[in-house]
């Protein structure tokens, strides 16, 4: 009989199958169990050609279980919801008071909290662990986010310190996040941020190649070179790959052929509706949102085009010739602003939830497990977690000294662009959602006095004053008929 | 003994109050009820001072409910959630197979459909009822919205009728919206859609006032003006209402002296889930809730100022000198063209709802009955309602002959008008999302294409392509870095 392994991993879709080798190859011995059995084969062969790795399949889940050392702990990376439910029925049916199970899948936190009491009914550890990097990550080095039990995360922390990303600065990617369900949540969040900077990313494209006209080798040109500076990140270096390939089934480039409408699972809804839900502003990701719905409606798009094309406009308004170089230069420094807005609302999304639900998340430890493996990385994570270092109470990231002052030596340049955009009848609304809520946040009367005067006229509900305490009503109809008598 | 009633009430706060008076007034003898006692004498104590109505007054809920003629119709009008099932279940006991209870509070769909399978259980009906038009609505004529059971909208009809507000053209503000929940769903929107109006209006006063430097009574003629034209809407006529107020514990008007932080309940926050949840834009919207969330952060916006005025800028970036009446304007046909894209996304939002639920709800009807007695009440709503009479499948208002054209003739001022703000350091989130929107609707192509590559360069998500059908897959990396060899 062989020697128990270390650890084992159930769900061998390209994810599971890139996280176990990753595993093995870290000198973790690790058994793999999926339902459809070919898969598991199929990733033992994998362990064998890249280096006759520790891997050892399962075609059932008994043996599977019981290959594993005690305490065992088994990642799951299934599909969220139902499917992660079967597989823990399936694999605990196995399992002995003190085993773990860990969901390595993007599941909302509620189903993740549900099932910690659940197993801990049966005397099993549970944790939500957020696996960010993508395919590419799982096998070279993702971020983790591990919530749950810490007892849990102890038991494996030697392991997943070696599996997250390194980043030479500031060590692996990992970190142990809280309680309950807040690895899930802290990774829903983290891809919020994602969809934020993909949509300003796609603006940015857009006033380059629309207004300013710019070849997709001028384009690549331009994202490489920002990808040395400020914007340096794995989404801006993809965006420079994608605008130098072509397309392999007919003439120019791919990135022209590709349909304009994009896809989404869910966690850039929920992440919008769970700052509705705690009263956090968070406009520059629910606009990428909303963008992705939009982009959605081709056909209606086509249709509307139709009807105001008719109408005298075009899809861009106006020919203005601008000064490439300045707007290119303008770009980034919006693009860079925007960036620091959407991130201010993330993190405060974050923040607002670790209250509420008294996780005590640590804001700076986030910003640095992100800083490798994940889609997010970026030099820029590293000026967050400073940030946070210098005041772990910061209200919000705007006004941190150091991002402050960035924002204030780009915001001429960041109204420049989206007014251009405007005027151009392009829509970038990413970037003037984020400049909205800068003008909004750093403005210390809004006309919010109007909404709450209106909210007492027909609703009677009180008003406080900027001059005295207290709540106060005024019986506005009342006092303008008689004005008008 | 006293005949019986034609209809009971049950919670009697203003609101309940004054549709009781209302119910009575056109000639229904009704019951009333409240657990504290001393409403109900007081509710007594009105009924005969304004004009001896046929209000009758009980202090224990069975004497109540069997004071009402048989199949009995009781309507609540208590607080949502908890409140709203304890007064289910004490009236319930006194009640019999075929009457009904009717919720006429702001409550969520989903509550209101629970009860009412609860409620068939027991062998009664139920009816979820939005009532908008504040204390004033609900005395003088309210919109009423009822969705559930057919039968027991039927039993009361011809109270609803009479009760509701009267539009000379388009008759009563009621009908029968549709099954389940639909009621209360339709009125969340409708107060998400208030929402947006009481934004946009804010900052139509901000731009006026800030950048126009308008006095108040400046903005009482303006507002004023504006209500005797497209915009002519009961928000429009308390909004100029207000600015002519002064104050009555100082100096000066009283607008200026309300403090800057809009409180709200929970309707808006639900619009913008809801939202999310059906795949629907509705940025303007979330505007208005983020614009909410933002004003209630005083002590911080207050902080965030003084950072940013020691970094150079002040409140108001620019002193620039502006034509008043061109801005006016401007800033009317701004605001005109914002409201057409919040209207289209409540409506969209309703109407995916619906496909969802198999509400089969009429759009046109819907902007009918809010024609008169509820907040958004409004000129404007008789061409939506012309719209949708033109064309009940219209996929979205902005695409209407009619609403085009006016979005057209409009399209400068509100562009001047956005960057106008921008360049002010004003924020205009309401505007400027509401132009994103719209740009981003009628354009054929837009920047998604990048956003998708992206995705399937990460996560081998696929894509389409423009000229071929089918679902591609591209080894973006793979490519990229033989490109760099």
């Amino acid at each position: 009989m062989a020697p128990p392994t270390r650890i084992g991993l159930a769900g061998l879709a390209v994810m599971g199958q890139n996280l176990a080798l990753n595993i093995a190859e870290k000198g973790f011995p690790i058994s793999v169990y999926n339902r459809t059995t070919s898969k598991v084969d199929e990733t033992v062969e994998r362990a064998k050609q890249e280096g006759d790795l520790p891997l050892f399949g399962f075609h059932d889940p008994e043996s599977f279980v019981q290959s594993i050392q005690k305490p065992r702990v088994i990642i799951m990376l299934v599909k969220a919801g139902a499917p992660v439910d079967q597989t823990i029925k399936t694999l605990s049916a196995y399992m002995e008071k003190g085993d773990c199970i860990i969901d390595g899948g993007n599941e909302w936190y509620e189903n993740t909290e549900r099932r910690e009491k659940e197993m801990s009914g049966l005397g099993l550890l549970y944790l939500g662990m957020g696996v960010s990097g993508g395919e590419e990550g799982a096998r070279n080095g993702p971020s983790l986010m591990p919530g749950g039990s810490f007892e849990a995360y102890k038991y494996i922390e030697d392991i997943l310190l070696k599996v997250a990303a390194q980043v030479s600065d500031s060590g692996p990617c990992v970190t142990y996040i809280g309680k309950g369900g807040s690895g899930n949540f802290v990774k829903m969040v983290h891809n919020g941020i994602e969809y934020g900077d993909m949509q300003l990313i796609a603006e940015a494209y857009d006033v380059l190649k629309s207004v300013g006209k710019l070849s997709n080798e001028e384009l690549r040109s331009v994202f490489s070179e920002w990808n040395k500076g400020e914007l340096l990140s794995f989404l801006i270096e993809i965006t420079a790959d994608i605008f130098g390939i072509k397309d392999d089934k007919g003439e120019g480039y791919l990135v022209d052929k590709v349909l304009d409408k994009t896809g989404m699972k869910g966690t850039g809804k929920w992440t919008v509706q769970q700052a509705a839900d705690l009263s956090i502003a968070a406009p520059t990701i629910a606009a990428s949102l909303d963008s992705r719905f939009l982009s959605g409606l081709k056909e209606e798009r086509v249709e509307a085009a139709k009807v105001f094309k008719s109408g005298g406009f075009g899809d861009v308004l106006t020919d203005q010739t601008v000064d490439k170089a300045k707007l290119i230069d303008d770009v980034r420094q919006a693009l860079y602003a925007s960036k620091i807005c959407s991130y201010a609302q993330g993190m405060n999304l974050i923040r607002a939830k670790s209250i509420e639900k008294g996780w005590d998340l640590k804001l700076g430890e986030l910003a640095r497990i992100w800083k490798g493996g994940c889609i997010i990385r970026a030099i820029f994570l590293d000026r967050i977690k400073k940030a946070y270092d210098r005041n772990p109470d910061l209200a919000n990231l705007l006004v941190d000294p150091e991002f402050a002052k960035e924002i204030i030596d780009r915001q001429s340049a960041w109204r420049r662009v989206v007014c251009l955009a405007i005027n151009s009848g392009i829509s970038t609304p990413g970037m003037s959602s984020s400049l909205a809520y800068f003008d909004t946040y750093r403005r210390e009367r809004v006309p919010a006095n109007l909404v709450q005067a209106q909210r007492d006229y027909f609703g009677a509900h009180t008003y406080e004053r900027v001059d005295m305490e207290g709540s106060f009503h005024t019986e506005w109809f009342k006092i303008a008929k008689q004005l008008q008598n």
